[in-house]
C-alpha cells in the first residue's frame, strides 16, 4: 500500500467496512481506529479524540495517512460509536454552567388558574390574567403585544380558564423587565419550552433546536445560505442588495434558509416551529444587517460603517422568521462593519475571556477576524484576506463540497502529489473513489505547504524548474504545478496551482499574520506570549495546523496551544440563549474589545509585506519550520522511506 | 305667517337672505338675529349663544319658531360671522391649563447634528445618533423599531447628518421612558409637530387633526362609521363580527373611515397623513374593541366582558391607520364592556371632576351611559335603552339626515302638528321645502312631549280617540298619531307615530331614568343634589330639554343646570393627546369610577316600572312638569294665543 494512503482506504482495500457518518470530513469522530505504531502513520487532525482516546492509541480512520507498516485494530463499531455519540452531545451541550432554568432563563412557563367572570366579578380579561400572574407567581407587572391581545378571549373561554403563559421576564436592553406575555396556551402545558440558537455565515446556516427547560440540544441542522446565489462573499452580496428591491430578496433569502434548518430540526424534535419562543443569532455584520433588512451599503464604503452593532431584539413577525410570531429574535451584539456579531459570541463560546492567560481567537473565513486578549482587555481586527481560503481567487479552488481535493501530500523525491477528494457518498457506496474537480481551502493550504517544503515553489512561491518534474509547467496562465491530470478529474481537465494563485494565498495568508503581529504590538506584546490559539468556524475544523503553520498562515507556537473549536458562534448564541448573564456577558465583551481598522494603521502595511514570504521573512518567527527546512536539506527524502506498499 | 313657522323660513318668505352654514341644525350658531319681543318667539335651542348675546336679544333663527308678532332685525352677517367664528375656535381649543408643549406634550422634535464618521471613529449610525442625542438634548436612553433603524442609514447620510428626531419620551404605560425614537427626517425641521384626536362613536367617527407644537386644531373632520353597514347598534356588530372572518372586515371599516376623515383634515391643514405621530382614540367598549381587532363577543354575552379596559399603545401599523407607522395610536381606557373609552374622556372632557359639586354626566346614543359623581367619586351605569332615540326600533324612525323630522309642535286645540324637517341643501337652495321622511331622535322626544301636554296620549302613553281628531286613529299597527300625510312626504306615505313605537320610547326612557336613579341610591342621594347636568354626545347637541323634561328623560332641573358640551369624548381624547398629566387623570377617572351593572341590580326593575309613565309614576320628581300641565287644564289654549299668521 503506498504510503500517504488513508487508513479509511487501507481498511477497504483490505476488505472491511469502517462507518464514516461524516463523509471522511473528520468531524464526527466516529472512524476511530487502535494503531500499533505511531510512528507510522501521520494524523491530519485528532481533534474528536480525546487526550485518554490519543494516549490508548487512537486515530481518526479518515484523518490519517500510512507511512510505514502498521497494524490497525477496529474497535466493535457499537462501542467506538456509543462512547463518541456520548461524546459529541457532550460536546454540544457542555455548558460553563449547571443550567438552572428557573434562576439562568428569561422565558418561562408558568400555569395559571384564573377564577372565571361573573356577574359579581366583570374583571376584563387582561386585568384577569394580570391578577392571577400576581397571585399565583409573584408577577405584578406585565406587557402584552396586540396579537396576543387578539388571542387572548378566545383562548381563555376554550381553556375554560385554565391556561400556561408563555413570559420573557426580561430581555438584554430590558433588564429589569417588565416582563411580558409573549403566548398564551391552553391547559397547564409546562413540560416544553423551546429556542433556538442560530449562527448566519456566509456559507453556511447553522441552528440548534433547544429544550429551555432542560438546557439540551434537541436537534440541529445547518444548510448553506440560500444568499449564496447572489454572491459569494460580503462584498458582492452587499453591492447586489443595495441596488433597488434587493434588499428585501437577501432578507427573504437568508430568512427562508433559517425557516427551512428550522423546520428540520423541529421535525426531528417532533415540534412545530411556532412552538418555538426564542431566538439568538450570531453572524457578521453584513449577515446581521441582511437578516434584519437594513441597508448594508455603509460597511462596504470607507469609513466602514454599520447601522447598528446592538440591534434591539425584534419579533420574529417582523423578520419572517417562522418561530412563534411575537418570540423576540435576539441579534447579538457585535463590535464593527468586519468585527460582527459571530466574534464577540465566539469568544463567548470559546470561554476566551475565563482565563487569565493570554489568548489568541480565530475565525477564518472570507474575512479573517482574529482577537487578542484575556480576560481583563481584548483587542480585534479584521483582514481582508479575501475569500482565497474558501476557494475563491484561485483559478481551480472550490468551496469544501464533493469532489474537492481537501489535502494533499507530496511526494519529495518524485514530487508527486498523493491527494484525498471529499467523496461522493454514492460513489463511495459502490467502492469507486471520486474524481476531484477543484481544490478547496485546505486542500490549498495543504498544497502550498507540501510545495514549499519539497522544495516545488520557494519561499516567495516561485516554482522551481530545476526540478525536472512534469508537474512543474509554464501553462495558459504562466507557471503552475499539476495536482491532478485531466485523465484522474471529474471534469477531465488538469488540476493546478497557478503563480497567480500561490500570490493570491501568499497575500491573504500574509494579511491574517500581519494582524495578528499588529494586534500584539498594538498592546505592546508579541506572539509568543499567547497561551491558547482559539481556531473557531468551520474552516477552522479542517485546517491542519502543521501545513498552515509551515505557510506563515498561523503563528509558531506548539501545536498543543492549538484549540479547534469548531463553531464558536453557535456555542456563544446557545449561551447567550441560555443564560441572561451570558447575554449580558456579550454585551460587555462587545464593548469591551478595542477594534483595530487596519487599513487605518501605517504599521499593518508593513507587517503585510513582511509577511509575503514563506512562512515570513523572518524566519526566527518560525522556529518549527526552520527545523523541517534544516531537516529536508540534510535528508531530503527522510519523509518516505517508511512508506510501505 | 302661521305659528310655529321658523324664523329663517319667515325671513326667506320675507324675500332676503340669512346664511345657514350648519344647514339649520342649530350647530354653528351663525344664524343669529335680534328679535324685539322674547314672548312671541319659541327657541329650542341657545346654546350656540352666549348669556350675552341672549341678554341682548338674540335668538338662533335656525332654532327659533315665531309664536307672536314680532320684528326681526338680521345684523350684518360679516360682524356675526367673525364673532361667532371666533367663539367657534375658542369652544375647541379651550384648554383648561395654558398649554405648553415642552413640559406637557410627551411627542418632541429635537434637532441633531451629527459628528460624521470617519476612519478614526466608526462608531456606528444609532450609536452615534445617541450619542448626540445625549450631548445635544440630554437624554441618555432611546429605543428605535426596526422599520425606523431600516431607513437611520440613508437619512442620516442624505440629510448630510443634520436631522431632525422624532422622540416619544413617555406613554401612560411606560411613565418614565426610555424615550422612542420614532422617526428621523432630513434636516432641522421643528416647525412642525402633528397628532390627531379620534372618537370612534357608534355612528359617526370625528377627528381633530391638531398642532402639538401650538396646541391648537388645525382642522377637524367626521364621518359616517363604515361599520353602519354591517349593523347598526354595537350588538349586531358584535353578532356580524363573531361570524368568521368578519372581524377583520369590521376592523377595515372602521379603519379606513379613519384613514379618510385623517386625510380629509390632513388636506385642509397641507400636510400627509404620515406627518401625524400620535393618535388618541375613545370610543365604547364594542368600538375600540373591533378598531383593534378583538373579538368582541364576550361583551355581548353575559357577564359581559371585555378583552382589555386598557389597551396598551399600538403602533399605527398595526391597526393600517394611515399616520406615521410608527406613531402610537393610544385606546383611551375604558371602565366595562358598556361604560367605554368614550366615557372617562367624556368625563375628562366636561372637567366634571375638577368641581367638588355632585354633577350628572350624560352620554345618550344607542346606549345610554351616565356617571354621577364630584372630584372625590363617580358611579356609572349604562343602560340598554335601544337605538329608539336614534330612531331605530320607531316604524317611521331614522337617523338625524336629510329629511328627518326633528322637531314637533302640536296645537293644543286643533292637535294639528307642525314639524321643521332637516333640509336637503339643494332644494332649500331652490327655496323649496324638504319633503319629510321619518322622525329623528329629537324629532321623537318632541313628538312625544307634545302629545303628552296637550292630552294626545296620557301617562301611559294611550293615544287619546276623545279627541275627533283625524290624525289619532287606528291603523295597521294599531292606534297612532299621524305627524305628516301622504301627501306632504317624500315617499308619499303617512308619518306616524304608532301605540309600539310609544312604549319602546316609554321604556328607552324609563330605562335612563331609572339609571340616575339607582346611581344616585347607590352613593344614597337623590337626583336634586345633582348641581350640574353634563349632556356629552352628539345626540346631546340636539336635544330640547324642556321637552326631554317633560316625557322623563332628563331630571326636572332647572334649565340652567343643564350643560350640552358636544363631543366631550373627543374633546377628552384632545386633552389626553396634549398632556401627559390629563392623559394620566383618565386612568385614574377610569380606575376609580364604580361600575352598577344594571342587570344585576334588583332595585333596577323597580325603578324602571316606575319611570313606565310620562313623565313618572311619581310626579312630586317632576314638579315643572306638573306646573305645566297644571296650567294647560286651566288654560287649554294658553299655547296659541301669541299664534300670529
Amino acid at each position: 500500500m503506498p504510503t500517504g494512503t488513508l487508513i479509511v482506504e487501507a481498511v477497504r482495500q483490505a476488505g472491511l467496512d469502517l462507518n464514516i457518518p461524516c463523509g471522511g470530513q473528520g468531524r464526527c469522530g466516529r472512524c476511530a481506529v487502535l494503531v500499533d505504531n505511531r510512528q507510522a502513520v501521520r494524523s491530519r487532525s485528532e481533534l474528536r479524540l480525546s487526550q485518554e482516546d490519543r494516549a490508548a492509541g487512537y486515530v481518526l480512520a479518515c484523518q490519517t495517512v500510512l507511512e510505514g507498516d502498521v497494524t490497525v485494530t477496529i474497535p466493535p463499531q457499537e462501542r467506538i460509536e456509543r462512547r463518541l455519540v456520548t461524546d459529541r452531545i457532550a460536546t454540544k451541550v457542555t455548558l460553563p454552567f449547571v443550567y438552572d432554568p428557573k434562576q439562568h432563563q428569561p422565558m418561562q412557563l408558568m400555569a395559571l388558574t384564573l377564577d372565571p367572570p361573573s356577574m359579581d366579578d366583570q374583571t376584563d380579561d387582561w386585568s384577569r390574567l394580570k391578577r392571577a400572574m400576581a397571585l399565583q407567581h409573584g408577577i405584578s407587572e406585565l406587557t402584552i403585544d396586540l396579537p396576543t391581545l387578539r388571542k387572548l378571549g378566545t383562548t381563555l373561554r376554550e381553556a375554560n380558564w385554565m391556561v400556561t403563559a408563555v413570559v420573557e421576564l426580561d430581555t438584554w436592553d430590558r433588564p429589569q423587565g417588565p416582563p411580558r406575555l409573549v403566548d398564551v396556551v391552553p391547559g397547564h402545558a409546562t413540560n416544553h419550552l423551546w429556542g433556538a440558537a442560530v449562527d448566519v455565515g456566509t456559507t453556511t446556516v447553522s441552528l440548534y433546536l433547544v429544550d429551555l427547560l432542560s438546557g439540551e440540544i434537541a436537534a440541529q441542522a445547518a444548510e448553506y445560505n440560500a444568499q449564496i446565489k447572489r454572491g459569494e462573499d460580503v462584498i458582492s452580496r452587499i453591492i447586489y442588495a443595495s441596488r433597488n428591491g434587493n434588499l428585501q430578496e437577501m432578507q427573504a433569502l437568508v430568512v427562508d434558509t433559517i425557516n427551512q434548518i428550522l423546520e428540520r430540526a423541529c421535525g426531528r424534535a417532533g415540534i412545530r416551529p411556532s412552538e418555538v419562543y426564542k431566538m439568538t443569532v450570531a453572524g457578521n455584520s453584513t449577515m446581521i444587517h441582511l437578516l434584519l433588512g437594513l441597508p448594508a451599503n455603509s460597511i462596504r464604503l470607507e469609513p466602514f460603517i454599520t447601522t447598528i452593532n446592538q440591534p434591539p431584539p425584534v419579533q420574529a413577525a417582523e423578520l419572517g422568521i417562522a418561530i412563534h410570531p411575537q418570540a423576540h429574535v435576539d441579534c447579538l451584539p457585535g463590535v464593527a462593519s468586519y468585527v460582527g456579531a459571530d466574534i464577540p459570541a465566539g469568544i463567548l463560546g470559546s470561554q476566551m475571556c475565563e482565563s487569565k492567560t493570554v489568548a489568541l481567537f480565530l475565525d477564518i473565513g472570507t474575512n479573517g477576524e482574529m482577537v487578542l486578549g484575556d480576560c481583563d482587555w481584548l483587542v480585534s481586527c479584521a483582514c481582508s484576506a479575501g475569500p482565497a481560503f474558501e476557494g475563491a481567487g484561485v483559478r481551480d479552488g472550490m468551496r469544501a463540497t464533493v469532489g474537492a481535493i481537501e489535502e494533499v501530500w507530496i511526494n519529495s523525491q518524485t514530487y508527486e502529489p498523493t491527494y484525498r477528494v471529499i467523496p461522493d457518498p454514492k460513489l463511495e457506496a459502490q467502492g469507486q473513489p471520486t474524481p476531484p474537480r477543484g481544490i478547496c481551502g485546505s486542500g490549498l493550504i495543504s498544497l502550498l505547504a507540501e510545495m514549499f517544503i519539497t522544495g516545488v515553489i520557494d519561499k516567495a512561491g516561485n516554482l522551481n524548474f530545476d526540478m525536472g518534474s512534469p508537474r512543474i509547467r509554464r501553462g495558459e496562465h504562466g507557471p503552475e504545478y499539476v495536482v491532478a491530470w485531466g485523465s484522474e478529474t471529474a471534469h477531465g481537465r488538469d488540476i493546478a496551482i497557478t503563480k497567480v494563485d500561490i500570490d493570491n494565498l501568499i497575500r491573504a495568508k500574509a494579511a491574517i499574520y500581519a494582524g495578528f503581529t499588529v494586534m500584539a504590538r498594538s498592546v505592546g506584546t508579541d506572539l509568543s506570549t499567547v497561551e491558547r490559539v482559539l481556531v473557531g468556524g468551520s474552516f477552522g475544523q479542517y485546517i491542519n495546523v502543521e501545513k498552515a503553520i509551515q505557510i506563515g498562515l498561523l503563528p509558531d507556537l506548539p501545536w498543543e496551544k492549538f484549540h479547534f473549536l469548531g463553531n464558536t458562534a453557535l456555542k456563544g448564541a446557545l449561551l447567550a440563549l441560555l443564560h441572561r448573564e451570558f447575554r449580558h456577558h456579550l454585551t460587555t465583551i462587545a464593548q469591551k474589545m478595542t477594534y483595530l481598522e487596519l487599513s487605518a494603521d501605517n504599521s499593518f502595511y508593513e507587517a503585510f509585506t513582511s509577511a509575503l514570504f514563506l512562512p515570513h521573512t523572518d524566519l526566527a518567527h518560525f522556529p518549527s519550520v526552520a527545523e523541517v527546512l534544516a531537516a529536508r536539506r540534510n535528508n531530503p527524502i527522510s519523509r518516505s522511506v517508511q512508506g510501505g506498499s
